[in-house]
């Protein structure tokens, strides 16, 4: 196994993304160390239980001396987090982040940052629909992307530190990618909120229809329903905190999501069958697109075959 | 392996759905002999070169002597090819369907019917977002429901054809329930048809967005997209079918789904965080109702990792 990246890295909120770099720095040999630290005394017992690394009761002790800190915490919670860390913080080293709307992120870390610490928000795009320290799981980052969001510092050593900060990223299995903040909102409000969102308001529909029982909804879900069960299954705190702070661009993607339905309802009530054919071939383009850049697998009944247990690690 | 339940069946369209009854009825031995049909003669040499069994060029031979025949063709077809069917069948024989929508299903078996037939419309809650003859597997019935919905007919000989014909679903490892034509077209309207809509909606709209790259949309696409285009990947002539032929039910799901849509809206819009929380909760607790039916798996990374191929027999 290479050197580690860091030789020591400290991870505030040990829930699944927290969980997942602390098995996976420990498994690739990222980090010669792992602390933890989460607000939630029940969490910090089951991280110890499950062995997660070091778990500290104060945010303090679980800071000092890290060559990196990663906040893995609600984006809502940031900005407290971020003040109450970087103090404690020993200078030259770097302060980054997991969070899913990297303008609210970058801004809650530039409002805590003293200037002795480098601050290189970032976003794993990668994650399952569950939570909690039980949940991570070492292999959660690998082929998947890793966005970073640097600031315009162009020092050696703010370089030298995005560089560091890459290759521990890299050694997790990640591909790492830079991208400015604004960029970065707009395209996670189409690929992740918005689906997230529809998701949660499907499964509300499906479950105040009067004329149709719950029982039923559950029952036959395996027709289409259940895969949006799955992703609106996600963290309600994690996903409330998105929409509250990546609002402008979720609102925009909404409306563009309204108009285009209200076009395909309309073409269902007068029965305009080539517009529904047009549509519905060019979405199977786009799933071609996906499948070809090794972002899903075209295996048939993916993954839903009674007899096939993935292999959870 | 017990007798088979049929001696002869024919299958008319060999695509996923017929393709996969032809392999279950031939692994579980729930039928003596398989005979397929398909209008396309492309796919008919497909059928044979890859073994679903005997393969016919015209529609009559293929349905001569066959104790049930199976018209697995999209829904907008049936009307057309019952009438076909119909007359070069043995009296006393059961004539099904699998089509995604039992009202306009039934219409069609009824009006092709001439009172020697038994008439049972069906459709499995199985499937994948694949289509055409190599689509089909052996397991795709297993576990999955299968709904009948029988006439009123309660003659000793027609309540006797649908014993026949759940057996031989039973036989296939379906699990068969009967229901009434209206509330079937109800209950899948919000289970399969409003989400496969709104699937293919989200997959436009993406694609629409001036402000984001398609490319980059393909590659973040695992922050939830992904998951949207897979439903979205189904076929278009199936779906177009399906929402012509099951308009007003899928009209009323999509009115009071926009409706919810409209409150989570606003309340991003004025930073309700309390009623997106209380949305989001609801769902994670419907979540847990579809697995604890056994409708879904709960694993963690559910058939993500890239090291776990899943079985496709
Ligand atoms: N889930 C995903 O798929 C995914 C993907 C990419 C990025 N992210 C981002 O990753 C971050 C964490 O998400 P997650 O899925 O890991 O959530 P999670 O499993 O709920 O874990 C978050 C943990 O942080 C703790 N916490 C909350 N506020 C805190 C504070 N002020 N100080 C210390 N700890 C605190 C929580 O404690 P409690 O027990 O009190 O809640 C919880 O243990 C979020 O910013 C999210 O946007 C998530
Ligand atoms: N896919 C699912 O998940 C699913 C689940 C449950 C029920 N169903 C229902 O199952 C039925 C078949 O769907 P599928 O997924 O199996 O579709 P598919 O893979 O596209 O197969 C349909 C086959 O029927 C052929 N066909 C079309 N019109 C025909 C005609 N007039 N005479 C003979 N053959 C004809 C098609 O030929 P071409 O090559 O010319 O298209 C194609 O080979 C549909 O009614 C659908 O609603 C589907």
């Amino acid at each position: 196994m290479p050197d580690p990246v860091f030789s020591k890295i400290a991870i505030i909120g040990a829930g699944l993304i927290g969980a997942s770099i602390a098995r996976a720095a420990a498994e690739y040999g990222a980090a010669g160390s792992v602390v933890l630290y989460d607000m939630d005394a029940d969490v910090r017992t089951r991280a110890r239980t499950i062995g997660l690394g070091e778990v500290t009761d104060t945010l303090e002790a679980a800071v000092a001396e890290a060559d990196c800190v990663f906040l893995c915490v609600p984006v809502g919670a940031l900005a407290t987090v971020a003040a109450n860390v970087v103090p404690a913080m020993t200078s030259g080293t770097i302060l980054t982040d997991v969070g899913s709307v990297k303008g609210e992120a970058a801004a809650a870390l530039t409002a805590a940052g003293d200037g002795r610490i480098h601050l290189i928000p970032g976003h794993p795009i990668a994650g399952t629909e569950q939570s909690g320290p039980d949940a991570g799981f070492a292999t959660l980052f690998r082929d998947a992307w890793h966005i970073l969001t640097p600031s315009d510092d162009t020092s050696a050593d703010y370089l030298a530190a995005v560089e560091r900060l890459t290759l521990f990223w890299q050694r997790l299995g990640a591909k790492v990618e830079t991208m400015d903040v604004a960029r970065h909102d707009r395209v996670l409000a189409i690929t992740s909120h918005l689906p997230h969102l529809i998701a949660f308001n499907i499964v509300a529909t499906a479950f105040d229809m009067e004329t149709v029982e719950q029982g039923e909804v559950v029952k036959y879900s395996a027709g289409g329903f259940r895969d949006f069960t799955r992703i609106a299954a996600s963290d309600p705190v994690m996903w409330r905190d998105v929409f509250l702070t990546n609002k402008d661009a979720v609102l925009e993607c909404l409306g563009r999501f309204s108009e285009d339905l209200a076009a395909l309802q309309r073409a269902i009530r007068w029965g305009d069958g080539d517009m529904l054919m047009r549509e519905f071939t060019r979405a199977r383009t786009i799933r071609k697109a996906i499948i070809d850049a090794g972002q899903d697998s075209g295996a048939i009944n993916f993954g839903r075959n009674p007899n096939v247990e993935p292999d959870t690690e």
